[in-house]
């Protein structure tokens, strides 16, 4: 059974569609590659399984198609990977019209987005997501970027795409660990937003770590809901959609601090959020036991909670560059209660200071 | 005296000031910058010139200051100079209500405003040009971008300015060729758009010459009003803005080819203007008469009318990657009269091939 959902933001709304074997689906991509060039940029791992059905699907649905294969990780989501995209399109003299199509997981998908908000200063890409993170999250909402070595996602833009596709039968082939860094990102939006979306997740914890189709494609798509509307309030994140980056002030220092790639995005974003969780605790605005309960079901998926050993120095410099700050303030997401987090721009410093003496 | 035009663009609305001895005025960037950290991004030979100045007038608007001096020329329109932008903001830990500053002329205007576009995924910059070329033109209508050893200007944004201030006693300082290039940019809006202009440009040729306050104030700001009429009908260039493109096939060709900063970008669109308004009287658009007194205008400035003598196969491999082309199909803006350009979407490749041969 195939869903679809829209982001609606005026002229820029698009669809999302989730179901099996969506890949297949010319429909889908008509409107959007039709007498176009359409250019499948995708990475080293996910090209032999699925580049090729991809491509027969865009000619079905009248494009000319080129392929570009980058490397796999996190550590090259770099400027030098996205100039590749760059130079295969200049090679190929592709024009105003090319539609990119990424096909892969976050990475590709914020490299594809970024590379179409700049070529010849904007063109439509559309995102084929086939990691359960970027099913749920990465792949919607016009977040686009590459990292930098000082601090993760410091370069890019806002620039959503035409379509998201979401074919579900491609997590079968997902390695583990990432299919349960996924899940962090599933278990942020109940925790934020929707605490009967998390009663859920902890009934049908089981199914969904044994990749449950049926549980997977509610998960999937009651995450889509969720973050489309919260885009669709706030595109550019003046406001609400800063609740979406609960875990991740603490999850990007992990990330750039350890070297990209040492953690999986979702990974970091689990063990950030249960440092939100706790830091909500010790601050008064959260009971002990909503914390608890947030990290044992972050901690039966296998997920860390527990962050590293870094100094409190190394926290501090990362932190300080995170883009929700203000006036040399760290801002922070923090929980009130399960289903309901906020954004708390008057974190203490010495409170916080205190916190990652001993988180 | 100072003039006040607004490039109107709804809620992306902002003015434009020109006068003389504006880099000390205060007020005018008073709204702009006030709470906030600027970062005034400069080149090496600007730096030594202004920078001190603009700094205390941004001071006394009640910022605080950063400073970022990047290597002067075209040749360093590129992703790492960019990256040098980013680095020094990151170092500082500069936040989303950090203000860029750019100061100088086309190159520094593009990579400011392309490191605008892009920092934390978009942020707030004012143009403060400070050659002929960049006040008449570059700073106005929110195009920025980095060149690609491929094509020029292949990497970039649309993202608009706050303010652009045009103090014109900074072109006092300005060397004759980078003056007379500027001129050229000054021509095309004559020839495009308001033969009026272009007769009032013969007449008062020799005072501009030589920098002649009255006429400079007159020339900038007719150019300025031009240009943001335009802009506010077109602001991506999905149809009229592509007339302001004229000369700049041949001219981009001109610059990628030849290497980045051999020829000034205004003396490329020179040499590019006169190309296409011969190729505009080879295609039986424009009376040959028209395309000899434009040449003998721009001539008479001292600006190249004659390409460089590429191999037909360059021109048509650099003018095949041009921004404006579709399904490729080379775009061209060609001359109907003097005042009045159309865009060419029917270009006869053997016709253009031809030209190319001997043009």
């Amino acid at each position: 059974m195939t869903a679809k959902l829209m982001v609606e933001l005026g002229e820029r709304s698009y669809p999302i569609h989730i179901g099996e074997g969506l890949l297949d689906e010319a429909e889908l991509f008509r409107a959007h590659v039709t007498g176009r060039t359409a250019a499948i940029v995708t990475n080293e791992t996910v090209a032999p399984l699925y580049a090729q059905r991809l491509a027969a699907t865009l000619e079905r649905a009248g494009a000319a198609c080129l392929r570009i294969a980058l490397p796999d990780g996190e550590a090259f989501k770099t400027w030098e990977t996205l100039n590749r995209i760059f130079d295969a399109l200049l090679a190929a003299q592709a024009d105003r019209r090319t539609v990119l199509v990424a096909l892969g997981g976050g990475v590709v998908g914020d490299l594809t987005g970024f590379a179409a908000a700049t070529y010849q200063r904007g063109i439509a890409h559309v995102q084929v997501p086939t990691t359960l993170l970027a099913q749920v999250d990465s792949s919607v909402g016009g977040k686009t970027a590459i990292n930098h070595p000082l601090g993760k996602n410091m370069i890019g833009a806002f620039h959503q795409p035409s379509a998201v596709v979401v074919d579900t039968a491609t997590l079968a082939s997902l390695p583990p660990r990432e299919y349960v860094a996924g899940l962090a990102e599933v278990v942020k939006y109940g925790a934020i937003h929707d605490v009967k979306f998390l009663d859920w997740i902890e009934d049908q914890a089981d199914l969904l770590a044994r990749r449950d189709a049926g549980a997977l494609a509610h998960a999937i798509r009651r995450s889509c809901e969720i973050k489309a509307a919260i885009v669709a309030q706030d595109e550019r994140e003046s406001g609400v959609r800063a609740l979406l980056n609960f875990g991740h002030t603490f999850g990007h220092a992990i990330e750039s601090a350890a070297g990209y790639g040492k953690w999986l995005h979702g990974e970091a974003v689990a063990a950030g959020m249960a440092m939100a969780a706790r830091f909500s605790v010790r601050q008064g605005r959260a009971r002990s036991s909503e914390a608890d309960r947030l990290v044992a079901l972050l901690a039966r998926f296998g997920l860390p909670v527990r962050p590293p050993d870094f100094d409190r120095r190394v926290w501090l410099e990362y932190m300080g560059r995170d883009k929700k700050n203000e006036a040399g303030r760290i801002t922070l997401v923090l929980l009130e209660r399960l289903g309901h987090a906020v954004v708390a721009k008057d974190t203490s410093m010495p409170e916080l200071e205190a916190f990652l003496g001993s988180p």
